[in-house]
């Protein structure tokens, strides 16, 4: 700790951030291998229930004594391989915990603590975190931190950092975050065209941004990053992504200050869970589709209609009642105790949604002896046995309108079987029996709905619009959809605050419901007149008056 | 032993599987390379006589003194790994042979001994399998086993099941067989449709199956093959498979003991050979074909146009005159003793017929220096010295009729010179010249064909039903072709059964020669009247009389 | 050097081959390493000045005692790797010029010396060789010598023959070379057709080979190379191949004696650098574009349109001021003084064309902090900040008028901004600013063109052509294009020779500027008259008279 002694004061130092991209790296070594065993009899009465709950026995996997614990490195058992990856992710949540201890032992009052937090990668920040549980992670913590990086040029959506914002700011139960890092001009296929910085640095915003830190300043002469390129090259001159930054800059020195400290009161969330990732990608369906896979579909299509939504974890501690609809994507592993807190949800009048493989195994990846889906086929009021890859299989009669090349099952169909609910849609192939796809369950006070099958981008989209609708969500931006973005949330004022987005090269009008001040231009924008955007523009609304139709109840 | 002891009594232990897919699994430790050496040691004379053979003076791969003896992981002499190969199988030949010994000691009198052998695995059985010396291994049993695992659904067609059946069954010198597993679920994508495990029970019952068995009763909840699904699923419950099965439990229970015990007389046999393959596959053409990809289009196009084979090996001891037709596909290694017994075949007055790449290589994967195809060569009246990959190479005037897109050489082309063939076919291209593709040639009684080349699939099946026909050799239906498929043989009564197939997703109507009695639905089928099968249907048709006209004379 | 006193004595030997493609084979070994070590204590004057320029300090990688020099296999900074490679190419130079020290004292007066060089391989020789520095390790022979393999067939283009001939001459500034080995049969899919092996032989001895031999004689019937076909196949007899090989040496015996001795003097030099090759390829653009993947496209423009060329390296002691144009791609890694000698060419009048990427960093791969392009900013009177990867960018109306199709950026793209230079072509595309693509410069008595992008195929052919005439380089056949093919010399009678070959399947014939003797049929080949080429044919014309319009002057 001579290290923050030496650091803490001058009064440029406001926090710390306590480490980068923090993971176990599939660390396995002896001391992990000792202490994994060490957790699992902590865990367990006894070597036989071990044995019992992971399914041991089968394939001459048994352990019969604690010392003949086998490295579970290249495991066939998912079970064991599962709860040595939660020991893994256990790891990194000590590790910070500790970290943060010591660093706030010896940091000046008042100065913050924070952790550089990142997604799963696939070429660039796309999904849920394998390898931390950022809820506990980010309890030792003052204010989460998160880099995203993300596709650019005509790539760019801002789904990324719509995702990566709402993650963050789900981490700490609301609470703004921080963007760490993010990418100025990046891989070189990700130089932003003339507009683009601006725009992102303003997403980042919309979603509860407190900062925007770019990485990095100038770019290195050397090494790896030589092409990972900051807001300078490496002849450290203004540039034009400079140039635009400064922009942003200097927007933010003038409203910045009204900006700061929104907080949002979204009507949506879904439900993700470390546990049910690990467990799914043991068992990855049709060749390699993963959980993020199928989770991020059913997020960017909430996007795509302008519906913002928090990201609850089996670790938040946000109320579940808060919410009207909350969205389980392929919950594949969980305890009946959990499943039974989402039903419950429901019972008390939420919306449910649940999509295929949910429920299918307990919290150990042992599929239920039960009649699937487990805990919740009574909620549901379904069941089915049998499941395949869909070749060729539709939705009978195009029940949401999208046309035939869009009306296509992927990656995963069950061929449901209503008790008590009500058939949505069903599957239509020659060989197949037209058994349900879809149905929607009153389940107490609300109503659980469940997809037996992955849906087209666009049936999911068209899927998600229709749940937001019973459920009584009403988007930022009603009837509008990408590239036309609207986020937002509530200003210290009390006023709601609307960010509009243009993710396109192309010109767009756009009529908010509610006019006011657009803050960038500080120009009024009367009710019901259009704002026009250039290509990759942004604006900010500030709406007239206290708190709008947006509000949850 | 103590095993045996222990479960021989109880009167539902009717015999043994001595081991699952026995292989070497490339086992080359210290013990194994000493016992390797030792058996180089017992066959080669001196270590001069292998240098010789294998060709070690090449590239310094000379050894010197038998201490010295590399290992051959990695080897870059053929010769040497082929050697080694050969020498894994015989260390499975010996296991098994070992394990039968001890177990025979121990069982009661009357229980039987059998080994679930399996195919090479291409995501399916696919083909001959390298790794083990069927024949041989196939000695110790009183009967053979397989397993067998296929493609569903939409790609199911029957020919893996005809295929691992014959082979099965032809291990044993056409002694029937017994299915250890196959699949009731099996992998997501092979769910079965309505129909497909009944139409797949009786398959394998027409190729000579004297049993089925499912991997498994019921699927794991844990573990590598938890989506690996058995009759039933993790519910234990009955289900659709589960009740399909039982129809055909049912089914079998009422004339299962009539058409146990089925024989065949089959007219055409497909010559496979594992030293063949090993050299093949050592130097695939065109980017990685293998043996089994050029074995099983000459079998699958025999099995599209109902002719029913037998395999035979070197090691086979089924007499070469009991058939009409031998194809020989890809012999690429043989010695000149093994040539010149299915030379002397066709002198005899059997027809023979060679794929290109036969007889390039002696016994020791040592290329000929003779003028190619080597020992082939005066039989079939036919050499060559050039060869290539084809691109963009026809048949002149298309002499098979199969149209533009079908009438194609891929993968390997030798450009023929007949001596005393005659010309079947010749190839067509802007550069090169018009040399034989195909030839034909009498040889005492009999003839030679000998195809230079590898043909389109369509080609190579106008090819064998030209050949087949040559031949006098009559399919078990004349002139139908896949999806309706008819496999049989006679029954212990005398009489011929017909097992006939609908292998697609459309009704269908055939008509066989003779009629009969249609045992599944008990009725009488009149000569000349038409079945109609259901998609994915089966019927069996056991004729009036004794021995009927597909009899062998 | 036993060896070479054992043999050295007979008639028949007349020169010796040091040794076969020798590499460094990424030798990384304990006295590698610890050569390795020394040779940067040698270089540098201290560890503080390596780890500058080597940018070590960032991400921890500075070293602080020689004795911690690390293994820098993997490692992350490709200044360090590149010297590693530097090093490594040394080793060669060093091996070859002691092994060729040690010959020479043991051989007889009048024997020469060779090596085996070959190229970079990609399935086939194809650009200039990473591992070794070629112009150094040729210093030490009498004479250098290369494999050449290359597609054929329809492949078959002739610039594989032209490329490695023109790097073996270039070696040693002119001096003609050997061709110690080249395919006969090749690979199955190299099989040549009618015709093309006496094609390939000629276009060896039209590049300067005064030999043309054939790996192998006969093909061997074990081991890895047992379809390396040679001139016979294992059954030693005479073939179609070899019956055309014949026909070469009868020729040979024939004209031979007049042909050889050529002498070329090419006006046009292509630029390459094995220490920018390096480095280029330690940054792969584009998912992996490598610096001969620049080259060869520029390289087989020239080709295409008849000029003929050198090649220069760093090391080369030919003057550049013998060429009226020098064409650098991709000089990525270069000293100031290197560029320097370079722009010095065009300050005394020469044409220079530089692309993208040159000149970023200097010699030990450490990004420049100037403005880009570095030391060539001046004189090409260009500079740049932004670069990515281009997506749809078109060059502003098609200035090289090549069709909608081919006028296409690739792989990478500068946004070019002049200072002093004239813009040849701009982008085009929806997002980015017009700026310049490629400029052209006058610099002292010459000019500098800058391309900052990779054009396409078609692209990079009317560049060069454009480059070409503004440089007054006039073609060997002006106005021809391939697949005709003009390339030569002159005799040792002072006489031009043309070599007319016509790679393709169809016959043309083709107008020689100046009749002369065509040598292979004895004809007199009258002014303005033309040569009737056959498909892959060849005619060889002596021009008439002292020297003709191809002289430099």
């Amino acid at each position: 700790m001579a290290l923050i002694d030496h650091v803490k004061d001058p009064p440029a130092v406001i926090g710390y951030q306590l480490d980068n991209e923090t993971k176990a790296y599939n660390t396995s070594g002896p001391n992990v291998q000792a202490a994994f065993v060490a957790s699992m009899k902590a865990k367990w009465p006894s070597l036989d229930a071990l044995n019992k709950a992971y399914g041991l026995d089968y394939w001459s996997n048994r352990i019969n004594k604690w010392e003949d614990f086998p490295s579970v490195s290249g495991s066939i058992n998912a079970s064991l391989s599962n709860a040595f990856a939660a020991f893994q992710r256990s790891l990194v949540t000590d590790f910070l915990t500790w970290q943060a201890r010591l660093v706030r032992a010896h940091a000046r009052p008042g100065q913050f603590l924070t952790q550089n937090f990142d997604l799963a990668w696939r070429g660039y920040s796309y999904g849920i975190q394998p390898e931390v549980d950022h809820w506990k992670s980010a309890k030792p913590l003052d204010i989460a931190g998160i880099d995203i990086y993300h596709p650019s040029q005509d790539k760019l959506t801002g789904a990324e950092i719509a995702f990566g914002g709402d993650v963050s700011r789900s981490m700490r139960n609301g609470q703004n975050y921080l963007v760490l890092e993010t990418e100025a001009q990046g891989f070189p296929h990700w130089t932003p065209y003339p507009g683009q910085l601006r725009l992102q640095a303003f997403s980042h915003l919309a979603s509860g941004a407190q900062m925007v830190e770019y990485w990095h300043w100038a770019t290195t002469a050397n090494a790896v990053e030589t092409y990972w390129r900051g807001l300078l090259s490496q002849d450290y001159k203004p540039n034009a992504v400079y140039a635009e930054a400064s922009t942003v800059g200097a927007d933010l020195k003038r409203i910045g200050p009204k900006l700061a400290g929104m907080t949002k009161r979204n009507q949506v969330a879904i439900y993700v869970s470390n546990a049910a990732l690990s467990a799914f990608d043991s068992f990855k369906p049709d060749g390699g589709v993963d959980y993020n896979q199928v989770l991020r579909p059913f997020y960017d299509a909430l996007y795509r209609i302008n519906v913002e939504v928090d990201i609850l974890s089996p670790d938040s501690t946000t109320k579940l009642d808060d919410y009207k609809l909350i969205v389980v994507p392929a919950l594949y592993a969980a305890s009946g105790a959990e499943i039974g807190r989402l039903n419950d949800f429901a019972t008390r009048g939420g919306h449910l949604l649940y999509t295929f493989k949910s429920g299918f195994s307990d919290e150990n990846t042992k599929v239920r002896y039960a009649t699937q889906p487990g805990t919740i086929a009574e909620a549901a009021g379904v069941t089915y046995q049998q499941f395949t890859i869909p070749e060729g299989v539709t939705l009978d009669s195009d029940p949401f309108g999208v046309g035939e090349k869009d009306n296509m099952a992927r990656w995963w169909m069950e061929m449901l079987t209503p008790t008590t609910a009500k058939v949505v849609a069903r599957y239509r192939h020659p060989s197949w029996p037209a058994s349900a796809a879809m149905t929607r369950n009153a389940w107490g006070k609300g109503e659980v709905s469940y997809i037996g099958f992955m849906p087209s981008e666009m049936l999911v989209e068209k899927i998600m619009a229709a749940e937001v609708k019973r459920a009584g969500v009403q988007p930022s931006l009603p009837g509008v959809r990408f590239p036309l973005i609207v986020k937002g949330g509530f200003l210290k004022n009390g006023r709601r605050v609307n960010y509009v987005f243009n993710y396109s090269a192309t010109a767009q009008a756009v009529a908010l419901p509610r006019g006011g001040t657009e803050l960038l231009k500080s120009r009024t924008i009367p009710e019901g007149q259009s704002i026009r955007l250039a290509p990759w523009d942004v604006a900010i609304v500030e709406e007239r008056g206290g708190s709008g139709s947006q509000h949850r109840d």
